[in-house]
């Protein structure tokens, strides 16, 4: 009994979706245009993320999300990726219930975090990269709900 | 009311989730153990699909699936792909009701197909792939359950 319910909290504390995919792009005008044609429904939202030199723009894909990212300076990491492999699909973030157990376990499991400790990230979430050699090539984002 | 019925069948139509994400990988093994580690959970299933020269395992994540992919023929795309960009992610797939009026739909808004048709693809799904030149470099699959 007493290990289901650890079992069950574990379970809990993981990644329960696909919360959005982040897609690298040159002129977010152009592709709010392009992905309102392709979804048959406009973003509901713009974000500018000062501290990440990005400009954000956020599409509903039924209980997940696709955020464009546009580099709003030279230094941005959206502009180095673009500059290194064009545009398209720069990471894929995992929402998780609590973002500190999950860093916690994951370093456990081997996993290299590009932020050890979780910071704000757009659409109010407290986020963490995972570095992309120890996953595959796959630039990995946690994200969790801040709540007031 | 007939334009309100109209306007609910069209968004029944359109893609309704991210049904999975397809992560090129050059070892199926490893990369099933990277990812068991990641998500707490094993793969739920392996797939061999000869017509396109890839073996995949999928991952659950909530309402979503990982689909890791590896070559097993020198030509087939995901070889090609690994050779080009290195692992990493290779294409989102959406769900979609109807494929083919899907596929229609898109083409009347001026993006280019791949496969014209809808084909047979793993996991007992329709599927048809739109060509990254027209969605900002990033390869879109559609798919549909296929209903016996």
């Amino acid at each position: 009994m007493y290990n289901s319910v650890i079992w069950i909290i574990i379970l809990i504390l993981r990644m329960k979706k696909i919360e959005h995919i982040g897609i690298a792009v040159k002129n977010l005008n152009k592709s709010n245009d392009l992905f309102k044609a392709l979804f048959g429904e406009s973003h509901y939202k713009i974000e500018d993320v000062e501290s990440e030199g990005v400009k954000t723009s956020f599409f509903k894909c039924g209980p997940n999300k696709i955020e464009l990212l546009q580099a709003t300076t030279e230094d941005s990491p959206i502009a180095k990726f673009i500059e290194k492999k064009g545009e398209g699909i720069h990471h894929i973030a995992f929402a998780v219930e609590n973002i500190k157990e999950e860093i916690s376990r994951l370093q456990g499991e081997g996993f290299t975090m590009i932020h050890e400790v979780a910071k704000r990230g757009a659409d109010n979430k407290l986020i963490a990269f995972l570095h992309p050699k120890s996953t595959n090539g796959v630039l990995i984002e946690l994200c969790q709900d801040i709540r007031d």
